[in-house]
């Protein structure tokens, strides 16, 4: 397949498209980002890399970091996580604390804020140094050492932090946080910082596309039925109340970030990373989720 | 009205009740509590004191200092307080997060856990040093020197404040929060430590009895409108989400504590406190609840 | 007390509020009244009648007709009744079946359209032919025979039934509905459409305000105690999701209706309806909420 | 791969697995089933068979009519269909109407009860003989003749419609239902009461995993594009509140019916239909389940 010609061709056509949405603002530093960026980065099992337009400019991966967290979760605990978090599609949005009254504090899924925190949580029982352990685990299977928290980024972030507290709050008055709530907000806050490009993006979901092993490093992240069952998990709850409708229009298991970014993977082939800050009104990549939704229509594979 | 011969029948009748509620036990200072305590205190407008059992004993007051808080900022705020607290009945339990986020961080009303944070945040903004004023507003009301915050239920209260912490970061996340959450849910513990007795508590009532004069100080605490208007959120939300079966069955404007005390009034003639630490299954007093039931239909008068 | 001294004042100043509401349009039969219409009818428990305006022109009481059919079944069924149907305010519009839902069939009162179904259902089993019965109680409470259903409102209400049967459905699917479906709504739109003056509507509401006793003939319709339940239920639960609102500003158990009118009470004291076709955004009458604030005011009575 | 032992293994593991689950009784038809039945059919694109237990018996299919009536209007309307039904995982029970008040009468996806009428509806306005093209389509696709209504079973879901009626009504209240609804509910009730044999079920499947192609045919039921979207929907929404442990589990786009059977596909490979009538406490067949948990897990292949 040529990847090449697609992806050029998918380039020249979405580039025209900005203005379709509106940058994240609930933070200043998200807020100030130039608008008009966009790339693209493929990276396929058998090794190409195929990048276009702003691909190697570094952004704030926001909630795709929660896919790392889930991972080193899911290494070190087994079905046992289960019992504290849930794995089925919330139909609310990322934030929300109505579901979570509902079902006494177990969040749907480890994609809602409130799910994320129950797993940020469990690593901070898992590893000693937590935040310095997401950074080499992310390093490691991105096979880069250029990234790095954004400080700026993640002290925003505390400073704009009362609901993810409130939800940090709530779950602990239910007895699902272990840990010190301020202190899980700011390994929360850190972990969501990250920077990275679009070609470490992909290249750090090739894990994912490749049954569960770092192609870079040749060792074994999740087993074939952990990291199929990861795949599953971001097929349905990767898009926040969006996520039907992507694998419904573009049918790939993937995540987004409020910074612009979507990555998304079809296994046993590629990875695929996106970035443009403009989002739709569900918080997801405008320009991105275009670009997906031709990418698998062009190259005629989707997983259904 | 012989009310002392009304009294004493009622306390006889409904002391063998013992056993058909629980104590408290959210936080251990309360759980602690002897079950079997049973007082009431009526306070006429002519002068009167009719006690019975216990009426002398102190207890915690919990959430019937929420009526004083409102008052004190009812005195100093016009109907602009309303633009960040209804005045509409919840339908759910006191401490539920659902509804605001329905309603955007509004809560429902002044005495459900979120409206109560609300107002003690604006009595924040308006008193220099808010513990201090809140027990001399009480003090005065009461016409007692004698009554303290419990410092040990304050602290026990702090560290079992996961849910009043969420519901404060919750209402910050959407604006309506003016001071540090920490701060809040201090002053917010302090003020439901405060004890007083059935007797004192009668008293700290009688203002509201008495169309919002003070008749120990002769000082008018609120206008007859606003005193009127206190009453009638008391009636329609007084008792969480039993407030429509104790307008229907009792029909007095009240407020009911989990420290098991319960005050009510009729406008114009009387205040009565019962306590007892037993709790129906909404979190008031089972003997509480069952006495001034009698005593309304005893008396043959109601609001209605 | 000067009643039409006050009365006409109120009737000067709050006449020139046309235009600050909409008339029901969920019906074409309402959509084609007239909104320019206003009419107040006070009657006493000394037998005074004041009227101004509108007060002896026809209206189609709506939903005022909840209050007849809960009082002819609470004249027959005793607290069995409150095992179908509850006693605290919605928190929610009238015709919602999200609490429904969650309380698994049982309306939270007898006021939002859930609950008055239950009511009007329960009626069914009480009476052999229930339209007539209504008619008979309402003509015999307003002590007047020229009262009847509209036919054309009763036809325009049963062809945009939708929501009232799914409320009737949903709840025979959980077992809180006897009657067949069909012939509830029949029923049920009938006695909405049911037409009164002002000045009948004000007497036909003497009995809550004369402890349960009719005094036109001089029969008990419901025990004191039961009168006074009556009376709470409305305070707290008879103006949909504004009756906290109405509590707070007016201070009267009473009870509104779509067609406009209004009808609250003075226990002991008086009855007063208000007639004016412009609601408000909860569906109560715009300028029939306006006058009764301004009444309870002037007349410095309320309940509190 | 050697199906036919993967199969005989599993049906032998499983088979000893009776009594975890209940049969469903929410009608009288269905109750009446005996339990101990259990099925399995794999059907391949290259035109194996291969079948274990009663795999030819009979059984009501329930739900899983409800990918056959949207692929019929999926087939007639374009993307217009998606203003009326939603495409989103509903986090909530199948018979629902909470989501449905919040969001303004849209069912959340196709295969909730409230999409399903929706479906439905469209379906008889562009289909003369909905009933008989029904059936039409089924046989087509299932390459049988030999299928029917059961009509005790539609009679019986009929007779026991109040929640389904309660829906439609619902929706209708919000203009989005175009028929009558006592008619919707009747083909509705009929084209779940359709008869099939885990063979045909497998067979009648087929078209998903051909990429919208009937093999038995030749015919093109679905293009490419919008039988890919159907497989995404049936992955995301096709098993209730346990649609994203099924894709979690299982990930394969699939059905289940209350009757007990359950059906998946293989894009490009497989189509299997699983039959027993014990229900786990989600409404999807305990057995069907577990089977097709296996039966990925040994073939080694799924979506992800």
């Amino acid at each position: 397949m040529d990847y090449r010609k697609i992806i050029d061709e998918i380039y020249r056509e979405v580039k025209p498209m900005f203005g379709n949405g509106k940058v994240a603002n609930y933070i200043p530093a998200l807020a100030k980002v130039d608008p008009k960026q966009y790339g693209i980065a493929v990276v396929t099992v058998d090794g190409q890399l195929i990048g276009a337009g702003d691909y190697q400019k570094k952004f704030s991966i926001q909630s795709i970091s929660k896919v790392f967290t889930l991972a080193m979760v899911m290494r070190h605990m087994g079905s046992d996580l289960w019992r504290y978090v849930g794995r089925e599609p919330s139909g609310s949005p990322f934030n929300s604390l109505v579901q979570l009254e509902h079902e006494h504090g177990i969040p749907r899924n480890p994609f809602i804020n409130a799910g994320a925190l129950v797993v940020t949580d469990k690593l901070m029982s898992l590893y000693d140094r937590p935040k310095e352990s997401i950074l080499r685990f992310v390093r490691d299977v991105a096979d880069s050492e250029d990234i790095y928290f954004d400080n700026e980024v993640a002290r925003s972030e505390q400073e704009h932090a009362s609901r993810n507290l409130a939800l940090g709050y709530f779950m602990k008055s239910f007895g699902n946080i272990e840990n010190n709530v301020d202190s899980l907000i700011d390994v929360y806050c850190n972990q969501c910082s990250i920077t990275m490009t679009c070609e470490e993006l992909a290249r750090s979901f090739m894990f994912l596309a490749n049954h569960g092993i770092n192609p870079y490093r040749h060792d074994r992240i999740l087993s074939i039925s952990r990291s199929k069952r990861l795949n599953a998990l971001m097929l349905t709850c990767g898009f926040y109340d969006e996520s039907g409708d992507f694998a419904f229009r573009v049918g790939m298991p993937g995540k987004s970030g409020v910074g612009g970014g979507v990555v998304a993977i079809i296994p046993g082939r590629l990875s695929i990373a996106v970035w443009s800050p403009e989002l739709d009104k569900h918080g997801n990549s405008f320009m991105g989720i275009e670009t997906l939704e031709r990418f698998t229509t062009d190259i005629g594979i989707s997983i259904f």
